[in-house]
């Protein structure tokens, strides 16, 4: 009998603006088998960057970073680190944020998280922090010098999952979500 | 910096007669992001089975097991524990055999394999060992009774791994296969 725990989700995010990595909330998100439609990261397939030096930049792979998900208790401890009042999830381009799995970043790759609606998403490994976010958050807090490398620092195994969808379906905002591990 | 592990490809095979998920020596797989053109497990999306009771059957979910891997030691294991001269890879309808990686099974969720061709494969996790091998070994040896079920047993964290296609290539026997973990 594989391992069961449970979190909800707080809230669920989308990119409006296609030239920015940064999204907004949103009242659900349908997401199919190659993503959120209309979103950024939408495709089954994707174009290597440099999360992937194993392979020549912009090959096309498989795009197993369709979503990624942040937990409010990590992000509170990044912002605790950082010395700022809060990291909001928009500044991360997190798609979903849950509560009640504090380490979500830990989440083993092949987790799967099932949705009231049916749907299926599978957890595919940490999503490690880079600089982009730090620079939205330092130009967030203007008066703090530093933030932008103090982020990548501060959201090292706090940063969340990427995820894919497995079975399409829709997530909102308060749904419980189960996840079975391998 | 990841572990990384190697192995060698000893055989690959595919499905000549869809009608039967035995596989046959080939001199090579040209995979592309759906698995292996013509196979019985092609395609970016398959339909949801006993392997997937969270979902209703026949749902449409992402192909997460278009390839499977087996280890030449633990099918020795595996014939040994039989009582049995051999258990060949083409009875349990493997697309690889790798030499070098004892504990192929139990290699995590997410690793990756990388060939000299440039292809990549991300390990989707076990393959639970089903009756249906253990019928076709059974019918190989009608002298020795119960080898079905006794399979099920005897392959459980020995019969491999399933995985998906990550970037495009060939795979070819005696490729050296660098695998590295999350």
């Amino acid at each position: 009998m594989p391992k069961r725990l449970t979190a909800t989700i707080l809230v669920t995010l989308t990119t409006p603006d296609p030239a920015s990595f940064a999204t907004a909330g949103t009242p659900g998100l349908q997401v199919d088998l190659a993503g959120i439609p209309g979103e950024r990261h939408y495709g089954m397939t994707a174009k290597a960057d440099s999360r992937y030096p194993m392979y020549p930049r912009g090959t096309e792979i498989r795009n197993r970073r369709q979503l990624t998900a942040v937990s409010t208790e990590e992000l509170a401890q990044v912002a605790r680190d950082l010395g700022v009042p809060v990291v909001r999830p928009e500044w991360l381009g997190a798609n979903l944020v849950l509560a009640g799995l504090p380490d979500l970043t830990r989440l083993e790759a092949g987790a799967r998280l099932l949705f009231p609606s049916g749907a299926g998403l599978i957890c595919e490994g940490e999503n490690e922090p880079c600089r982009g976010p730090g620079e939205v958050i330092q130009a967030q807090y203007p008066q703090i010098p530093g933030l932008a490398a103090a982020f990548v620092k501060a959201a090292q195994h706090r940063r969340g999952i990427a995820l894919s969808v497995e079975r399409a379906g829709l997530i909102r905002p308060n749904d419980e979500v189960t996840i079975t591990l391998l």
